[in-house]
């Protein structure tokens, strides 16, 4: 129990991973109102939208809209996912958002093909071609990220190993370029973690690499990511990507297979009863949680805004 | 990670939670086909009915029609929850339940009150009273239980030494009748738990009552259940009420604020996963949680009915 840190760092993902995910029309400005709110709740990082290709992924069509529209808030960092360089073109000409330099990679082929059309070889030369784009531009890179690294539905198990290599690889890309990586975040991207392979994982990486700083992007697909979010707060990790009201997931299947993130409210909810300090006001988030129900039409996840806040239950009885 | 026991016992308990709180007239044989299914998954516990006041709670007005509908497994033991005199004699009436014997305790007394109508002095006395029926009946008493274990709407937070208190009683009764408690239950009935609570708690008691067993009743409404069992594993716990496809919760929310037990699938899905055996066959359990959703008419919340089991997707790996 010693090891649960005092404070930890959410990186809000809802608005991107629930909007490019939902089926139908939701109007550009009902995003910008669930961004505009949870700027409110002392979230001080959001990933609000993807630049992506608008015929694959038709519900992220108005990222740049969404971007112009929103009103930013001193102190909070916004930030889109871009997966190539036109994507990363697209977020640098929005002049609105935070660019983040990073090294990206996957410990499956199959998935890294599926997800991103290339192959390892390719994945590793569009890092080179990246990180020279960042250094032209000035962007510091201190991140690595590793998608598909506790399993795959494409090839099974992944081992702890298996996300070495792929974190060597990223320091090896990195001392290539003079840059210095400071912080890895693990996903979960297939819902195959356990509380235990979290720990082994993150156990795995401390061994080796013992400064390094780990961030755990957890899918809710088999119901483990608070779990996993546990686990990982028991090694010490201290930044977690989450999705308000658990926003994500498959679209096909209605709100029931809902795989999007660890929800965030539930996250805060439990490290704030647990004494981890979140900076983020529990109340104004379910309010968020509720809008975002409010604006895709239907149920989502989450359970602390149906359950409510022991704060509250505690201040009536006072 | 080393505490985590080899093999896990669960004890299911949707048919009771969930029958009792469903709004609408579930048709008897529809249960029975439920607990049927249930018979045939490895589960070696359920608590199928409960043995109250059926102008309190109507959808358990058919108990009796229930027991004796069901066909009973070899080696599968059936149980129904009562919490009086009446209820007791009514379940010893059907001569086909397992009728366990237990004390049963609330660390707080004004859910006491809102629950079993009864004062601490008026639980203890009705302990009292029933361990003489035990006695008289030749039922053995080895098992204790403590609701509101970890907090209470109406009273806050349940602090471990509470908990120490009440145990200390179930074992002067128990020493005042000349039985032997070897399992005492601890109950997040209003979901005030967090991993955290619960490592705390069950390590209070572990220091002082090293040799007893401890079992976890953990409801969802915060959505904490899976971690907070995951918790007790690391602590050791081997045992866990649990409800097929979180069946139970809140009947005036939908599925939203289910508030079930732990769903027995997920935890199954987590332990087996962690290599931890439960006896229970997962694919034949996840069919009786989509058979619970058919019964009941509404989405419930189970997420690895949803996102289907790792198993299934290794096999069509190889």
């Amino acid at each position: 129990m010693s090891n649960l840190p005092k404070a930890v760092f959410i990186n809000e993902e809802g608005p991107r991973e629930g909007f490019q995910i939902e089926k139908g029309n939701i109007p550009t400005a009902r995003k910008i109102e669930l961004i505009d709110a949870l700027s409110d709740t002392g979230l001080h990082h959001m990933q609000i939208v993807s630049f992506v290709n608008p015929k694959r992924v038709p519900g992220m069509a108005d990222a740049e809209e969404v971007v112009r529209g929103i009103t930013p808030r001193p102190g909070v960092e916004y930030t889109g996912l871009s997966l190539n360089e036109k994507g990363l073109e697209r977020a640098l000409a929005t002049k609105r958002l935070k660019v983040e330099g990073r090294i990206a990679m996957c410990a499956s082929e199959a998935f890294l093909k599926r997800n991103n059309n290339k192959s390892f070889a390719e994945q590793e030369a569009y890092n080179h071609r990246v990180l020279s784009i960042y250094k032209e531009l000035d962007i510091p890179v201190t991140r690595g990220s590793i998608m598909a690294a506790f399993g795959c539905n494409f090839e099974g198990d992944i081992q702890p190993a298996q996300v070495l290599t792929q974190l060597r690889q990223i320091f090896a890309i990195a001392a290539e370029h003079g840059v210095n990586i400071e912080l890895v975040s693990l996903a979960d991207t297939m819902a195959w973690a356990t509380p235990l392979s979290i720990k082994r994982t993150v156990g795995a990486i401390r061994d080796v690499y013992p400064d390094l700083r780990i961030n755990l992007h957890l899918h809710d697909t088999r119901g483990m990511a608070i779990a996993n979010a546990f686990a990982g707060l028991e090694m010490g990790v201290d930044m977690f990507d989450a999705s308000v009201a658990g926003l994500g997931g498959c679209p096909f299947a209605g709100h029931k297979s809902a795989a999007g993130n660890v929800c965030t409210e539930d996250l805060v909810f439990m490290c704030e009863e647990m004494g981890i300090h979140t900076g983020i006001d529990l109340e104004k988030l379910l309010e968020c949680a509720r809008l975002a129900e409010d604006i895709v039409g239907h149920p989502l996840p989450g359970s602390v805004m149906c359950g409510g806040s022991l704060a509250r239950l505690r201040a009536a009885l006072h």
